[in-house]
């Protein structure tokens, strides 16, 4: 039997739901409220130490990280391909989705945590975030909570989260000239892993987006496992949807 | 023709010139000297335009990242295997090098520049310093330049850093409590992309190191491709190796 424990189709949970619907595989799914903070109950980080989603549970395997996912799944599943045959465009697949999770995803996380996750954050009583604070098991998740309870980031890490966003548009751009998709001509694991944190780009900063990304993001709204992804269930409301983990 | 651009055997470098001599790969060998900054040089930039190494180039192809050359090389080598066959056992593989690239080498990377990389930045004049950082095509690698040839990390910053290499160290513990290398019972690429890092932690922190990491790391001392891979060039001082990037 396979399960996913996941949030809301956006962020990390999208990845994996995306490479789901993409290849129609039946799943059991587990919604884990992340702004009621399930992922930090005892019960989930038994499944997951770190207390994040999304996670997949195969027959009792447990694997997570959302790319290391979606190479399961296709290693796994391989009826529908999301990596390319030819060797240099998988390379281009996995260099892309390095720089979605190392680069990207980061900067337009701080942005979705400072705008909309910190409303949540700053509901909380003294004490009900210090309870909160004393059952996320990694320290840079418990700083990040303290960080947008509190000040929130400074306008300088705004700043620069903002160019990265940028960079990461330019860089995208680059390689849709070259090709139809992000890595090559085919559609690949490298589009599947970047349509969430390319969603999100319009929706804080319309200004930053190009030509050619425009035309990606369409097409990739049109795609019917994105319209099944999306149609997930969502228990937060519009004005809170946020780039979780 | 495969050929490798690459610094001395150790950090990024030393993971796919390991990764060569595990497969016994015959390939062309270019030295790239990251202290005289030729991975900044405008014919080294045309190869890779963020100016780092290593870059494999096989047969005029361009693959970048040393964890995605590495899979590349076993997509295309797979004589001698370096993925389990077991699908868990290969995700285990891929969130172990994940970790790798974004928590365990960022830390010890920071110690290694502070320590070694400095001595080289803090002898620039302030024209020499100004020449070199305008060649710097990420603006993350200039800023670290600009950081260790003035004040260098702070205090706290080192501080974390060190913890962060303790916490890494206890997690690849708990891994080889379970099963002899770090993905299972199988040496993989979970091993190959872990040695350079390990290896510098007792260089720096001795007292951060556990029983199983130092068995591990001792096998690893006398494996023949391990050997092969610490005997390529190496023009730098030993007081100065560093963990490049």
């Amino acid at each position: 039997m396979l399960e996913l424990y996941h949030a809301e189709p956006v962020a990390n949970s999208m990845k994996v739901l995306l490479c789901l619907k993409e290849k129609d595989i039946r799943f059991v799914s587990h919604y884990v409220d992340l702004l009621r903070f399930e992922q930090h109950r005892p019960e989930f980080v038994k499944i997951n130490p770190n207390g994040q989603v999304p996670v997949l549970v195969d027959d009792g395997a447990i694997i997570t990280e959302s790319t290391v996912i979606n190479e399961y799944l296709e290693d796994e599943y391989p009826e529908v391909r999301l990596r390319p045959e030819n060797p240099v465009e998988r390379a281009q697949m996995r260099v892309w989705s390095k720089f979605v999770d190392e680069y990207f995803c980061p900067a337009l996380s701080m942005i979705g945590w400072h705008t909309m996750v910190r409303k949540v954050a700053q509901k909380l009583k003294k004490d009900e975030l210090d309870e909160v604070l004393s059952h996320i098991p990694l320290k840079e998740q418990r700083d990040k909570w303290a960080t947008i309870a509190g000040s929130s980031f400074t306008e300088e890490q705004l700043a620069d989260a903002r160019r990265k966003l940028g960079v990461s548009i330019e860089r995208m751009e680059k390689l849709l000239e070259k090709s139809h998709w992000l890595a090559g001509p085919t559609y690949s694991l490298a589009d599947v892993n970047s349509y969430s944190i390319v969603a999100g780009v319009p929706r804080f900063f319309p200004e930053l987006m190009k030509p050619r990304a425009t035309e990606w993001l369409t097409e990739m709204n049109e795609r019917p496992a994105v319209k099944a992804a999306l149609a997930m269930p969502n228990k937060v409301p519009e004005a809170l949807r946020a780039f979780g983990d």
